[in-house]
């Protein structure tokens, strides 16, 4: 025996500079030994063993991911066994499928809900099916991840929103659209007869913070997903996720009659393509018997769509909704429109929905991004939010960091996630908040979704910036319960992930809590939006005059001249606000009672305008650029004293990053004062100092980022 | 104590799934135990420490290495001590510098020399250089990894060509052309900050296989690379890879002076021009001390270059050149050129080079494809090889298989880069083979090269294909030594990576030495060339009639029609063939002495032609089709047998990958031999049954996957 632990002992040693402790593939389900013995000897004495019966997928996949889970974090083996051989007097964890009683909403979130009670010597976790179960698992694991007592432990959950997906704009030839963690997870050439272990990893995370859905593919769609070829290979991705509790979502191409089906037309009120899509779907179903649904992006940014055969966004999306025929599927419509040079780009999806409002199949949900022009670091939320009362609204926001600083800025995305979330659409009477809209709620929908754009990609950590990561996690949970605080996830997540120590855990979450503000300080203060570099979306560029078309350019919508700063969108402009409910648009349509987070959003504002923080516009822009770019050293700052209490070579990667960060925080903070600057004519006001190089210099290093 | 290591021993435990022993990420450099006790005790008395003295960077990084090395082989730990405190009476291993007497060849090449003996109780590895000293620290590795004793050792070697690259197309956003294995591994827009420490293992891997040069983008170039700010990111990878003995190389785009300079031409015999590009380098080699020099394609496939401005490539290569002052670089300049609707693609290159033969600077190497189309499948040695004697010749090879399967063919490439190297091109007599023009030897050039275009992404195990590891390894062991045979090579890299077993490494050898013929014979057989699927090159698309240019159709190349298969060559065709040495021309002008191999490159042949191996062409044709795809079943079935002896996920990962293989290998045979049957019009020889689907079946399938 001796020799036996010595020989363990010498491949460990041998074995530990190859294999990275932390490389962050682990995520948040690290299962690292729990530190404290004291801690460590009560957990291990309550969960002696694993007991369940039955045979649903979900909950074996459950019981044994509870397995790996305590074994590593309890550091010894936790056996899995038949409920009547675990007997009752032993502590032990027991899982179960009990659906609730006297538990109203909808039948899939009782089913997705769980409870965790004591009965005897047992923990029980019993959930509404085997998916419950798992959430339940996932849930008893962070209690022991983070440090809580199982002792006494009572706690009764179920989801809020119906739907929690992500959307993958993947590519089937590898590349992800806006993704900055490496090429896409799917392998296509690869599937179906080769399953990379990485999908079922990915699988585990996404039940780990409650998400049930997967659209794989890109909006922008390929047809190719629609044939037989590759259905297999999805039945074959559907077979990884179903034991997770997750659903397989497809992005359709809309002209697939036409290009797979041979016919001459995708017209929605076609009988033939009503046909094909019928025959498509119980295709689809006889391979994937629980196939989500279909994910439409139409009629926006060159795709085809029913409008091009003088049919409406509903005359689509209800010949599609019928084509799922009795099977458990819906239809996500994208309400992301814009057509060139037809005005306030801010107004058009509103103006080709709303009207719509009442005419969509039941099964149609329309999926509204949190803002009205595009992801930008902050937007109001979209008027669409409340303006359809008749039709379910899936949120859309995007995790992917496309205008936040893509995988060198750290930006926690929950504080713009819950903005949008609480944001009050007054709609019917104040509370109507977007939350209430998006989980169905507030207009008695039977249905709810909500989707997040993935920042997932090869990359070994799957983010490219360690604490992305923590983007896709903060998602998932609120997604699962949006009356979470950014914080609270914030800190579950940090102590998971990163470290247990008190102080080190204070210090990130503070900073993960302020840096989006920070980030919208050095790009777009004050409602500033859509001034970032062409096509790429890297650094500023609020110079670009330029496009395609007039909304591809910065300059449409800052509208700087010699007057000032800003777009206006009331009434004596586009009148954007008036898509508003009165009391919004109350508040937004005078410069004096409008959020200065929004202000130029909605005014344009005289640079000598005093502001309410005793500022004139054009020195509280210059404020907020200067203390914006300072607050990324006071990042670096913060990160540098956790050193001590987390891994290594994480510390070293997002100490690098911050240094990315800080220097390209002094690039847009240079590039939009110097820029702004020669409309406003004023100086820099002290104690700030003028930057050191000229507009010009700012463009080149801008520009050469956009070379071929 | 005892507790320690019962710790140690749980912590172990509750590692160990999550991390995966053999996910390929260590290539061949796995360093794992010795299983043999006895062998290893011979070794651990053999290597008791490691000793050096001096401060050589690349020396340093060898200690560290060889300790890295032997700790995991041997299970224990080697102390690195200096020379002087290593004494001379315990067994150990002593790195030094010196240089060897009496050897001829360049400079360079004795630099990187290295000799392995024993003085006394010590094994010596001397080195020409630090470099020299990893090369033979990697050797020594390689002993141990391979099984083979470390007494008596008495080796001496260097390497027979002077620049040995590899060229990745790696573009700046991040996506790698003609890349299978993910994204591009540099991360540029993390560096200089950021230093992913794959670069470092990247390097280690190449310099184990005694490659000394990286040239890091895509030669489809972005004039990005020669701005000041990338090349502080360019610099930042320098310094990663020279203690590994590695230089950077820059592929460069040709009109950067114009692009980035500012200036209105980038003719190369603009004073100005010049002077831009030697200030560039000036700058490069400011940054970067051991810059390597400049990789160019100009006037190919739309990239500009010296003939717009009606120029030659030497007058391009030979301004470049002087660009590099007196510093210690060189000129790669790409034969690679064909122009649209000029005649055979086949004869362009060398039409455009050989009367350059003799105008180049001596610092200028020109780069030629192994073959004179496209890195095909199997393609005669390209005719410019022996063709210019004055002027060095780089043969540029793929490691990434385009042509070859992509990531899921398991296609050995030794034999590939065997067979071009070991031609004869007869121009100074039987024996002038490709190996000595690139050498240098035949034609007595002071330098000399070779270049291997990468198949290297962000795939966790880097190739994608796990066997496409061993493509990058032989590249690197030939480049060092192209005497070695395939076999020989397939041999240690199976024994470092995959198992040590004789039995299976008998077996997976076997299968490798095999499998570029038997991916040859189900697409490409008797000489066939360039019928896949357009623009992807993947899949067969022999029907191929229509693209942007004539040569990048199918049927420009297979000439099908109802007499015969195959474009000739000869006197009464294109005359390729008069490219070639009278002695080659000789026996390839005839179709009954031209090798079957090559056959249809250079003959168009009847479909009843009989042919050496007493079959018709359709016959043979048929057969070879037929044969190939059943031999991937054979692949399937020898990997079969090797299950126990390997490791489990890798075993896996192989056996799915050859189940693709084998599919598309039959996708392969059926849609050629339907669609050349439309020309022949007689039936399937027995004993093969015919395809089950009809052409446009397997039409319909190929052109999915270039769906949008």
């Amino acid at each position: 025996m001796p020799f036996r632990l010595l020989l363990l002992t010498l491949l460990m040693v041998a074995a530990a500079p190859l294999c990275r402790a932390d490389d962050g593939y682990r995520l948040w389900l690290k299962y690292d030994l729990v530190a404290d013995a004291g801690q460590r000897a009560q957990y291990r004495a309550a969960a002696q063993h694993i007991a369940f019966e039955g045979k649903d997928a979900v909950l074996q996949t459950a019981a044994t991911e509870l397995q790996r889970g305590l074994q590593g974090l309890l550091g010894q083996p936790v056996p899995v066994l038949a409920k009547a051989a675990a007997g009752s007097t032993k502590h032990g964890i027991l899982l179960e499928i009990a659906p609730p009683t006297n538990v109203s909403g909808s039948a899939q979130t009782v089913l997705e809900s769980y409870r965790i009670f004591s009965r005897g010597a047992q923990l029980v976790v019993a959930g509404g099916s085997g998916a419950g179960v798992i959430y339940g698992v996932f849930a008893l694991l962070r209690q022991v991840q983070t440090g809580q007592p199982l002792a006494g432990l009572n706690v009764s959950s179920r989801p809020r929103i119906q739907y929690r997906l992500l959307n993958h704009w993947d590519n089937p030839n590898g590349t992800v659209e806006r993704g900055y963690a490496g090429s896409s997870i799917w392998k296509w050439n690869e599937l179906p007869q080769r399953l990379d272990p990485r999908y079922t990893d990915y699988a585990r995370a996404n039940a780990s913070i409650g998400l049930n859905g997967v659209a794989i593919n890109n909006v922008n769609a390929s047809a190719r997903y629609l044939t037989a070829e590759y259905l297999q290979k999805v039945k074959a991705l559907a077979g990884v996720f179903r034991p997770y509790g997750i659903r397989v979502y497809l992005s359709v191409f809309w002209a697939a009659p036409k290009v797979i089906g041979g016919l001459k037309t995708a017209d929605p009120l076609d009988p033939q393509v009503k046909q094909w899509w019928a025959a498509k779907s119980e295709e689809i179903y006889q391979a994937i018997p629980d196939f989500g649904g279909f994910l439409v992006k139409a009629n926006s940014e060159g795709e085809p769509g029913p409008q091009d055969y003088g049919r409406t966004h509903a005359d689509g999306a209800n010949m599609l909704a019928a084509a799922l025929g009795t099977h458990d599927g819906i239809v996500m419509w994208r309400a992301f429109v814009y057509k060139a040079g037809s005005g306030d780009r801010f107004k058009q999806a509103y103006e080709d929905f709303k009207l719509l409002d009442g005419q969509f199949a039941p099964r149609v949900l329309v999926q509204v991004k949190n803002g009205p022009i595009d992801f930008q670091a902050r937007e109001p939320f979209h008027p669409l939010f409340g303006a359809m009362p008749k039709t379910p609204l899936v949120l859309e926001v995007q995790l992917t960091q496309e205008y936040l600083g893509m995988a060198t800025h750290w930006v926690y995305l929950a504080p713009l996630f819950k903005e949008c979330l609480d944001s009050d659409t007054q709609t019917k009477g104040p509370g109507s908040t977007v939350a209430k809209v998006v989980d169905g709620s507030l207009d008695q929908h039977r249905i709810s979704g909500i989707a997040g754009v993935a920042n997932i990609g090869t990359d070994r950590n799957w983010t490219g910036h360690p604490m992305a990561q923590a983007n896709w996690y903060a998602f998932g949970r609120l997604a699962w319960d949006y009356t979470l605080t950014a914080k609270a996830i914030a800190t579950e997540w940090t102590k998971m992930t990163l470290t247990r120590e008190p102080q080190a855990v204070a210090t990130i979450v503070e900073v993960m809590d302020k840096s989006r503000d920070i980030y919208v300080r050095y790009t777009t203060p004050l409602g500033l939006h859509h001034i970032m570099g062409q096509n790429i979306h890297y650094g500023p560029e609020p110079w670009l005059a330029d496009a395609g078309r007039p909304d591809w350019t910065a300059v449409y919508y800052h509208k700087a001249d010699s007057a000032g700063l800003g777009f206006d969108r009331t009434a004596k402009g586009s009148n954007a606000l008036a898509l508003y409910s009165p009391g919004v648009q109350k508040e937004w349509g005078d410069a004096k009672t409008t959020p200065l987070n929004y202000l130029l959003w909605f005014h344009h504002v005289g640079w000598r305008q005093p502001l309410p923080t005793g500022r004139t516009l054009w020195n509280e822009l210059v404020t907020r650029y200067y203390t914006g770019a300072d607050s990324v050293a006071w990042m670096q700052r913060r990160w540098a004293t956790v050193q001590p209490k987390v891994d290594a070579a994480l510390f070293a990667d997002v100490a690098a990053r911050l240094q990315i960060q800080q220097r390209e925080a002094v690039w847009w903070r240079d590039a939009c004062v110097l820029y702004f600057q020669t409309f406003s004519k004023q100086p820099i006001p002290k104690p700030f100092v003028p930057p050191t190089r000229t507009l010009a210099e700012v463009k080149t290093l801008v520009d050469l980022y956009q070379l071929k």
